[in-house]
């Protein structure tokens, strides 16, 4: 039954078994973004994990791994299986899922590696499905699988990864997602091989705020939706500040505000902290400039002697993708 | 010299002693837009002051009042004096400036009447001195009105009122104003005839506030302005929620929440204060809507036998206008 990630001679991970295969392509998500925490998040085209899925005889859900991640395959312990059993709940036939996941985006690194494999089990089930859920149903099922992984519900890296896009979660209860029309960004990731658990990134979070400091946040949150619809660059740019939450998270990331600074220098529109890190991203107007903040992000990390992965990539306009195969 | 506001046989305010005259008028505005408290702010078509200006041969600013609010004449004590003199700092000649104002927003309504007469004050000078300054610059000098007023240089009202439509400041320090193209919105405002001080609605607020609670309120204004800028109006109605500012504040309102409730029966989108008070406004999509908001304000304040006045109006796109004589 095993078989190989990126195997250009895979048809199909489940082999001649019969019954109709749907394969996604699940994109990695930054939420958090900056000013917009814990209400926005964008989609990229890279990394991104990918993910097979068929009707099968056995009712529930049955998980296979592809990857050497060693992820839990009880799919309640599992974020792309408990997002399953949530849209079960939802369907009156006795009806069993197959599921097989190569996950190419490392867990914790912060660019929503949970939210992938949520949002890609249940977009594909909903195509073997005939699309029997809007897009807003899906959200909601795999919310179920941020619990597993993070113990809360969210949706920041979810939306994104379903819809698209930058996503604005203008509330979660009631669920009210607002899609963006964004101008062409490129983005650059790194990902110091460090590790930033969730929970302690939300731990040394202050629970009040001064009125002024939250005041100068909704400003630039309403600036950079602003800049964002009227493809204003400039004001992206000066928008993508954050003054509550960065201060206090950035000291658990090594050379942090270097790179900030580096790469505002090198031409970035601006960055942060994606997710609760430690990946930290930077925007930019061109794929020139994208370059030069990865070369300043690998010059950092270099002279820390810190192991890191970079991406160069865009904002993925659509979401998790159905690949023909 | 005195002359009558709204005579239509009134053609100078000075008489016949030459000079070209310039008149604008200068419209009400709405800061503290519901969820965007200090940053968004509108301006409407009524009500409005009417302002004439003309160079003098007296250095420095000379006022006259044509109306009976009886407000200072000494220039640094009148908000379109203080505005106008901060403008001639910045100019090298020694220019006398002659203003007569007559005001027909009530001061103390809490929908811009300081504003509107700094604003219109300095926009009107820089028609007669050939547009010499920028917008952002008229800004600057008219929040000096505002310091005479309220004691604090904000710009959420004065912005707007030189802007026109809904105006977001994402930043007092440095200035960044950004004009939001609107939607057609009809606005129904309400002024109880009672006396709410700016330093008593600021001093009544909470200086630190929950995360949790800023984070919902800036999903909100985040909705607000892509509702705005993507003319979705249910967007619109959905992210015009304050959970800060107005709970407290409108305690100082009488009939406040069943103002708000009836109107949103009625079908207004939403609304809230206006500025710190006392004024409530409510915006509709159309007109038969905001005239039956109208009716059960009246109907509210008729039952606590509160005087007040109503207007029903739409945003004004263009800001201080300047009138043909």
């Amino acid at each position: 039954m095993r078989l190989f990630c990126n195997n250009t001679f895979f048809y199909s991970p489940f082999g001649n078994e019969g019954g109709a295969v749907i394969t996604v392509h699940a994109p990695a998500t930054v939420a958090n973004m900056v000013c917009g925490f814990d209400v926005l998040g964008f989609a990229v085209n890279e990394p991104y994990d990918e993910m097979h899925i068929r009707f099968c005889d056995k009712p529930g859900v049955t998980i296979h791994n592809l990857d050497d991640y060693d992820l839990p395959t009880q799919p309640e312990l599992n974020v792309a299986g408990a997002a399953l059993l949530a849209m079960l709940e939802e369907i009156p036939e006795p009806i069993g899922f197959e599921l097989a996941i190569c996950k190419q985006i490392k867990p914790g690194s912060g660019v929503g590696s949970s939210a992938a494999s949520s949002a890609g089990a249940v977009v594909a089930a909903n195509r073997l499905l005939n699309e029997r859920f809007s897009k807003q149903d899906l959200v909601r099922f795999a919310m179920n699988g941020e619990k597993v992984a993070s113990g809360v519900k969210h949706a920041d890296n979810i939306a994104p990864c379903i819809y698209g896009g930058v996503t604005l979660i203008r509330s979660i209860f009631p669920l009210d997602i607002v899609p963006l029309t964004v101008p062409q960004l490129y983005v650059t990731i790194v990902h110091p091989q460090i590790e930033v658990r969730t929970a302690d990134a939300r731990s040394i979070l202050k629970q009040q705020v001064l009125l002024k400091d939250a005041i100068r946040q909704w400003g630039n949150i309403a600036g950079l939706v602003a800049g964002l619809l009227q493809e204003d660059y400039d004001l992206i740019g000066r928008s993508l500040e954050d003054v509550l939450i960065e201060p206090v998270r950035s000291i658990l990331i090594p050379g942090f505000d270097t790179i900030k600074k580096n790469s505002r220098e090198a031409g970035a529109l601006g960055g942060g902290i994606s997710g609760s890190g430690p990946s930290i991203f930077m925007l930019s107007k061109d794929e020139a400039t994208a370059k030069e903040v990865q070369a300043q992000m690998h010059a950092v990390y270099e002279r820390l002697s810190l192991d890191h992965h970079t991406y160069v990539t865009t904002i993925n306009p659509t979401g998790v993708r159905l690949v023909d195969q």
